[in-house]
């Protein structure tokens, strides 16, 4: 099935992110993301009224996409809810350690945004964090694992801190290891 | 005892190490590190050669500060191997609680070089990283704790992921609940 055409905000987004996530949020000016979308920038400025705005705007189009495909590496690896954790660290170390993946980009912004922690594009980091928080605090009350909350969040702290290792060592066995541990947080 | 008196290039690095980790290094210009040292962009550029190796500069600058305050908590913290571990989360919990707080400067310097992975500064990051963990694994050889390296790794995991999602949410419970997993990692 073709994909639908992209509305004038959505192309804008869209540009916003392929050039935020590649170089980062400073790196690249509101003029180079008019110039991706082929717009003016009177236009961009039009639907979006601040560079910030648009920050924001791109975390909030990478939520869903995110989460999605954090679940699909979940359901996709069989066995008990501890496997299916590791699994999830297990695709994530490949596709991690591939020279075109550049870190999550939720925590890479919020380390750009560090001496503005009300940003709306930390909030929009928040939001999907807490999100994803949520999904695995579901799963792990369902599956009568004790704790659940606290393993929830201790798998986002692991998932976080080897999205970060990644970056200054670019070695998936970080990863590897931190989906032990993460297996290892789930007691049933 | 007063602090013996900065030489120039000290002086230079001081200033920068001050403003890269409040504003970020692409926030903040060569200009800016100049006069903040009281120097002329001519006598800086004598030093540094590019704010490439002024960025590698200031990480190098924070390695040893940094392992110091580390291994300082680790070593009040009164107990077993387990304790201290748990005891510098604590410590850091602390540490990150307060509003001048700006996350891991090498994380947040790594972030912001996504896109450049052979950087001096990633590297200046990655034997910091390299250096604590050896600090660690050393410890854990010692105390004849099972998968020494292993550990270590999973413990550097947690911190990072402690840094980051702190700069999200800036709830402590985080670091707390990362702290209990890294005792836990810790099999005598």
């Amino acid at each position: 099935m073709p994909k639908p055409a992209l509305n004038t905000r959505e192309k804008i987004v869209e540009a916003a992110a392929h050039l935020f996530y590649s170089e980062g949020i400073r790196a690249v000016s509101v003029d180079a993301v008019a110039a991706k979308s082929q717009l003016t920038k009177k236009t961009l400025y039009y639907h979006f009224a601040s560079k910030d705005e648009l920050i924001a705007a791109y975390l909030a189009s990478r939520d869903q996409p995110t989460l999605q495909l954090y679940q699909k590496w979940f359901d996709e690896t069989e066995g008990t809810v501890c496997d299916k954790v590791r699994g999830m660290f297990q695709r994530f170390a490949q596709v991690a350690n591939s020279p075109e993946w550049r870190g999550c980009g939720f925590n890479r912004t919020a380390a750009e945004l560090a001496s503005t922690p009300g940003h709306p594009a930390v909030k929009a980091g928040a939001t999907h964090k807490k999100r994803f928080e949520g999904w695995l605090t579901d799963i792990f009350e369902r599956e009568s694992i004790s704790n659940a909350r606290t393993s929830a969040r201790q798998i986002i702290v692991l998932l976080d801190g080897a999205a970060s290792i990644m970056l200054i060592h670019r070695d998936p066995a970080y990863v590897e290891a931190a989906g032990e541990v993460a297996a290892n947080c789930i007691r049933t």
